[in-house]
């Protein structure tokens, strides 16, 4: 190929076909088998389309917030899925998630593998509105998932409503619409037995 | 939950899952199994996003790009997936997706419902540059797949360099640099003996 930015592109849009690998806790909701990334990025995409209006901020930017959900997942192809709730895992979490992004996103031309990682601290570390709601949407899908699935993501774990909570916990103000959603769901798997109400001793 | 219009848009998301299981005639790039629509839709998105730069449009409005990309398969929860060159499941194609998009995207609150509709008949009768750019993605995508899994996607179809030309033709126009890659790739795609350079008689 003459093109060598287009040849980088290419090899960038390869190489993330990996994701399509990468499994993550929860299960598809007939339950059959647990969701990839790439499911997964897909799916957030369309709920920012659907739930937008239940965000708090009423001129979010929704182009960056599709552009944060479609990549905010490729550095697993190096760094693996890490499990929300596996305190061990989260230990060094950053640090082999920001080597995957060099080596994944530095594949792009310059300009685009700058752009890239910037998008995907920004969605890291929650800096601004629409990274908020990014991130909002990000929790909100295990919870649907776990919800139609009697929990079957969360089976192998102990997972307590505080650690629910706490992870949701920024959706009280980005998305209060849904947050009242995610508190009524939360009961309803408590009932059904699948999580502990009470915290870890 | 008291809250109806969100009710409705969980719902739609929660069925939308179910594209998860629609499968595509092509394999991922590592040959292990065929690919799902979900991911097909998402790699699209990610496409858009890196290639956009070599659509011949200067202003296209990216964040309807990616609405199309992320919503056009999901007709095929009903309609299932048709194969782009099976020519007797087209014939009705267009029938099946109509009343599968009435029963979709009718889960969703009315004006929701319309919108998605509405950009949906945008991307399939490419009736706009972002339709065209979207559809140019759309078939750019299987070709990069059969490129790099010497056509596992095609092996049980008898496909023509001009079944694909033709089915590409509109990318010359609407993105000549990536026409240009397209030529490329058809031509190690001949080499190989994957697919014939001359008709079907």
């Amino acid at each position: 190929m003459k093109n060598s930015r287009l040849k980088k592109q290419i090899q960038f849009i390869i190489e993330a076909d990996k994701i399509k690998h990468i499994f993550r806790q929860n299960y598809l909701i007939n339950n059959s088998r647990r969701e990839n990334d790439a499911e997964h990025s897909w799916h957030l995409a369309l709920m920012a389309m659907i739930l937008s209006e239940h965000s708090a901020e009423n001129s979010l930017d929704m182009l960056k917030v599709l552009k944060m959900l479609i990549i905010h997942d490729l550095v697993e192809i190096d760094a693996g899925d890490t499990f929300a709730f596996d305190k061990l895992k989260n230990k060094d979490k950053k640090e082999r998630e920001e080597k995957a992004a060099e080596r994944v996103f530095g594949l792009l031309p310059e300009d685009q593998r700058d752009e890239m990682i910037e998008l995907w601290h920004e969605f890291e570390l929650m800096k601004s509105d629409e990274a908020k709601f990014a991130a909002t949407l990000d929790r909100l899908h295990p919870l649907i998932n776990n919800y139609k699935t009697e929990a079957a993501g969360w089976k192998n774990h102990i997972i307590t409503k505080r650690d629910i909570e706490k992870r949701n916990n920024h959706t009280k103000e980005s998305a209060p619409e849904l947050w009242k959603y995610i508190e009524e769901i939360i009961e309803e798997i408590i009932e059904k037995g699948s999580i502990i109400s009470e915290d870890k001793q």
